[in-house]
């Protein structure tokens, strides 16, 4: 049996024991707050500190890239640490992950890195408005980010950057980025192996309300999109000798894709293969890490996830919805707070729109704000098809 | 959080708290065997006494039905039981079963029930060779049982069972039965709620080596057979009125289902839906004895399951096979256990044969010495068709 180490106790680390338990992996998470290794699934059972969890493990994984650098440093010394400590780090730096798209000739939104005022002056050169503006670290769910879309604010905005800077740690810095007129967000989660297999699942397409991803949508895509997407996934997994799963963001600007980021692990865009693909990607990324076979990504059926934030119940008739499948994250409360996620399939892309019409018209509209025109969109895209 | 003690801490437990736990319900299970409340998943796990269990439950469910009656007893007067102990006695006792096939005019093979030689005698009389005894408590897998093929035989059948009913306990009893020339055993799968709903999935071809399921598939299946074994399952279920998953073996002679036996629990020829279908067996048992709304039971991917019986490995290489999914047990190795199940889908028939193919080629022939036979019945029966 494979024992497992994951750095982060949260949803995703509870994912992969309920995909790892079948699989005969006994699956263990270090939480960062408590300084605890713990069951995922019961996170009051506790299984000694990180020394004794890396001693432990025959692999060591991590569900978040922001992982203390001593922490990486100290699993990556054991030999059993995938993927590597600088992947990790790349997924939790932009500077460092824009880098690696150039070194890798990935296409993505042009940008300059800003330290101090006369970074900011020479982005506002080299760079056309609107630009956004983003930590390079510890950003995420939409928060660490300013927008500068006329020169009038120009002074204002650096202001606002400047008080950040001053009380942010030494290694923080900011990434200014043109922001691109994009068609569509798109993400694709891939899975690489030690020897090099690669297995990538169809792009899926999301949808964020405020800064945080509400609906992904999995369903047969442009054979043009998928390969460009592909090729990306090769090219930078190859450049980090990538071990697990590994997902990529991208605009969709026309016929191309622009990389936005990459997260070094399993990602909420990668939820709906629990139901929609022949292999999770938990269970992917236990098999890669484990050193197993990869399983088949093909879709299975459309499928279509719908975030649960900041709720800790949906009313009964969800389940009465066919094909509907719950996954409780079994955390606190919390307004903003990803609670769990609901999948649903569909035959065709047709039940699964009006699976997702039903699904508006029983959840609340204060927690589901955006999921009625979501699903209005999409029945009206399917008829202009 | 709805809480629900399962009675018996095996497999089927196991699957259940695995299924339960995205579904925000906390699943513990009695131990039979050490008198503890325990975690399926984590049997080291001691949650105190059946009473204690019995306080803390919402809801009380079997994995098994030859349950203790004095345990059965105190479970159903804490109104949290479901099914009923009755329901859960019957799939216990054979005579019970017949009587309530009898009561439902549900066709079955020809019987009589033995506790003396005159009763024997009586039975060559009224059945015809060759005939099939079974014991009515405690008989699975094969166990338990004796056939009689020629009369010259009688009577040293009948002292091998005169012996075991000496030494056997006072309720214990013979069923005989006329045994039937079956084309091919079949069974359903399916669940009813409280309020009388009812959903089945579709009947599954099961196939036994040495009286132990060895494979059981799922594929479109003929109309006429589907709707005699729903309406089976109807008048059972309502019967009884059942809450949960109600498994009935059928044999197929010609045209016509007769029942062999039912389970009243979540059951082996059921494990193909965990990938197979749009809910899996454990989650609409669970949704059934919580009085949630049934998830749909149709056919996702024709699938087959293979049982893996007294082997705590398979290569690798399996895990190769596209659409593949493991679900071992944690289960100490002893020749004859089951340990585990391969769950394996197509996107059509002819792929999920040729898929079964590539896995008899990776299994061992000697633990599973019928696959190969199989999956080429299984080729030739689809080219013929």
């Amino acid at each position: 049996m494979n024992k497992v180490l994951v750095l982060g106790a949260g949803q995703l680390a509870r994912m992969m024991e309920l995909a790892g338990t079948p699989l005969n992996l006994d699956v263990k998470a270090f939480d960062v707050r408590s300084d605890k290794v713990v069951s995922p699934i019961y996170p009051d059972r506790i299984y000694g500190d990180l020394q004794q969890g890396i001693a432990n493990a025959d692999v060591i994984t991590a569900e978040f890239e922001h992982v203390a650098h001593d922490v990486l440093a100290e699993c990556e010394q054991s030999g059993k640490l995938f993927p590597t400590s600088e992947a990790i780090k790349i997924g939790g730096d932009r500077r460092l992950e824009k880098a690696l798209l150039e070194s890798c000739c990935a296409a993505n939104a042009k940008h300059h890195f800003i330290k101090n005022k006369n970074d900011f002056n020479k982005a506002l050169e080299v760079l056309s408005l609107p630009i956004i503006f983003k930590t390079a670290l510890e950003g995420y769910d939409g928060k660490g980010q300013w927008r500068l879309k006329t020169a009038a604010d120009a002074e204002s905005t650096w202001q606002e950057m400047a008080d950040f800077l001053a009380s942010a740690k030494e290694t923080q810095g900011i990434v200014a980025e043109q922001m691109v007129p994009f068609d569509r967000e798109l993400s694709l989660v891939g899975v690489r192996r030690v020897n090099g297999d690669v297995a990538v699942y169809p792009l899926t397409e999301n949808h964020h309300t405020n800064g945080i991803l509400s609906v992904s949508l999995a369903a047969p895509v442009d054979n043009n999109l998928q390969n460009q997407a592909g090729t990306v996934f090769k090219a930078l997994s190859d450049k980090l000798g990538y071990v697990g799963v590994l997902a990529i963001e991208f605009f969709q600007v026309g016929e191309q894709l622009l990389v936005n980021e990459i997260a070094p692990r399993v990602h909420n865009s990668g939820h709906w293969t629990q139901q929609g693909a022949d292999t999770c990607q938990f269970e992917n990324h236990l098999r890669a890490i484990c050193d197993l076979p990869l399983g088949s990504t093909e879709l299975v059926r459309p499928t279509a996830m719908i975030n649960i934030i900041g709720e800790d119940a949906v009313p009964n008739e969800v389940l009465a919805v066919p094909s509907v499948t719950m996954h409780w994250y079994n955390k606190g409360k919390r307004a903003g707070r990803k609670m769990g996620h609901i999948n649903v399939s569909g035959e065709n892309e047709q039940q699964l729109a009006e699976r997702l019409q039903q699904l508006a018209g029983i959840l609340c509209k204060h927690a589901f704000p955006d999921l009625t025109d979501f699903a209005y969109a999409y029945i009206n895209n399917l008829k202009t098809k």
